[in-house]
């Protein structure tokens, strides 16, 4: 059997559940390779995967005897069949921050199940370590990520858009994997102080700051990275603010290892700037994996420790409303005695 | 008071609710015209939305007075406050099928509310019929899609891929609309044969057939065309399907109008196709507006009535495996008397 369902198989009897149904299709993703629409059902004794005509060819071209998944086309799954699935299940889990209300109510009709039990997260937070193969995926992510921002450096000249300089990191990346991990930021001038800025028409001067935050996907799996760079010189008003993001920036990387408190670390960072009277205005990070924002959360509220094999960002950012902000992020792998940024561009002044 | 919230208010009264959780953002959208995070209460008294920091100056600059929505940032309400919101209310309505099984736990808790009651699409239904301003945005978005259409008659050239063409599309619409409504199908070849084709690396033919299913947005609301067009020529054995296609799609819209049956009038197309051995792989459409795809659903298994300002789709496709597919499709508005596409590119043999 796949990994990844032998793993769920043994989660699950350590909960007391006889099965579960996985309903999120990034779980699903993750625990089969398959990117279709349908619901994974963990019984007693088999894995079943149920779809429809539209992805059945796909489907079974994907999986393999390997994986020990039964497929059924929904239209020949019988009312009796639905109740068969979880037939002598006491308790069966469900994904209760994802199924709706309504979907909650019509699992329990259709399969006639006892007790459908919530599961905090159960699959999430396996997500969170990765595993060898997700690694190699996410550091190819960053490779092509490294890559466009040098192919950016020399392409971008003043007098372009914010969405010119967008599009073509868009297309850059459609031409090389399964595209944008998120809609890319290009944030120039005075919008540079807003942390989601989306592009505008505003065009790039010749005398300019630019935060660009970009990522792609490859086989579903992200990368991201935020650079601010600078047109012609880097203003003296801006040098020391650059230079405290830098350095919370390097000194997280330097904190975050295995068994890192990340509270502590988020609290550090967040005194830091308090002490200089700046405020942070988002977490300095979050997991980064099938979905480019995931757990864990890293901010003072989260009391989770890290753990060998998470890949997260470290992403501190200032912004001074109305004047310019400044924001440098790497997608980073902990280990046992630190971490390594997987994302590599230059950090410095950069100035083009 | 701003006339949706009006007619929602009059509507739960008639449900016996004293107040509703709007949590869906497009339902949110649609009543307030924010387009932000956050959440809309109904209570005995007032309308409230709660959103955060990241919104507030959005949310005040863009709601009026007359609008009579009293405005919070989420840090600034209290746990009294969310128990006092629905003070004296008996039954509380929500969207259950918006509203994951955990947040409803939430909501329950948060509001102390006695009876959280499902309400059953109520929105979603009132969506389907469009008033005027609805109604002229889709207009102004399928009048830039024709536009784009009949710019793309002159712009594709065979050795193009389906990609570049997608592409620009794209650039089209980013620079006119609020973008696309949907990913956009270009499909040539043996491609077209798919209803959900994704754009491909595959060059157009000097002689080739080619289906575009294009749609973008305006001011939120939809625009939603297909047509199958064919460089160089005609193929006859293409005919006789192409035909049959336009030939329902045409019947079609005559039978649209208020009072017509949506499960009869599928009925006709689905019987018409079968009786030349052919399969209909979807449904015959489905309305259009904030979402591309919306209720009402055009197929023989919708038993309603169309209504007068409904906005549907006409959208008959047939498919044959491996070989070729034509799907023409326009967006309708429903009258009293009849129906008239908001979509008007040529829809007889268009060869470029």
């Amino acid at each position: 059997m796949n990994l990844k369902l032998q793993w769920l198989r043994n989660k699950i009897a350590s909960l007391d559940l006889q099965g579960i149904i996985i309903s999120k299709p990034i779980n699903i993703k993750y625990l089969t390779g398959l990117d279709a629409e349908g619901i994974l059902l963990v019984t007693r004794k088999e894995n079943i995967y149920i779809t429809d005509g539209r992805y059945i060819e796909y489907v079974h071209s994907t999986l393999t005897l390997f994986d020990e998944i039964i497929v059924y086309d929904q239209k020949d799954v019988s009312t009796d069949d639905y109740e068969n699935f979880f037939m002598f299940c006491e308790n069966v889990g469900f994904e209760e921050h994802y199924v709706t209300y309504a979907k909650y109510k019509e699992l329990v009709r259709k399969y006639k199940i006892n007790n459908l039990v919530e599961t905090d997260y159960i699959i999430e937070k396996q997500r969170m370590i990765k595993d060898e193969d997700e690694i190699k995926d996410i550091q190819k992510a960053c490779e092509i990520t490294d890559n466009c921002f040098e192919y950016l450096l020399s392409y971008i000249k003043p007098g372009m858009t914010e969405k010119q300089i967008a599009n073509e990191i868009e297309e850059y990346y459609k031409q090389r994997t399964d595209g944008l991990s998120f809609d890319t930021i290009v944030a120039s001038g005075e919008n540079s102080s807003k942390p989601h800025a989306v592009p505008t028409d505003r065009k790039i001067q010749k005398e300019d700051i630019i935060t660009i935050d970009m990522g792609c996907k490859v086989n579903g799996y992200c990368s991201d990275m935020t650079r601010t760079i600078f047109v012609g010189k880097v203003p003296d008003y801006i040098k020391p603010v650059y230079d405290l993001v830098l350095k919370n920036h390097l000194q997280t990387l330097k904190e975050y290892k295995e068994g890192a408190n990340i509270r502590i670390l988020s609290k550090l960072v967040l005194n830091d700037f308090k002490s200089h009277d700046y405020d942070m205005l988002h977490s300095l990070g979050h997991g980064v994996g099938l979905e480019v924002h995931e757990p864990p959360i890293i901010n003072h509220k989260n009391e989770a420790l890290l753990k060998e094999n998470m890949v997260i960002t470290s992403e501190p950012g200032i912004y001074i409303a109305g004047k310019f902000g400044v924001r440098i992020e790497d997608t980073v792998q902990i280990t046992k005695s630190g971490s390594f940024s997987l994302t590599k561009s230059e950090k410095n002044y950069t100035v083009i």
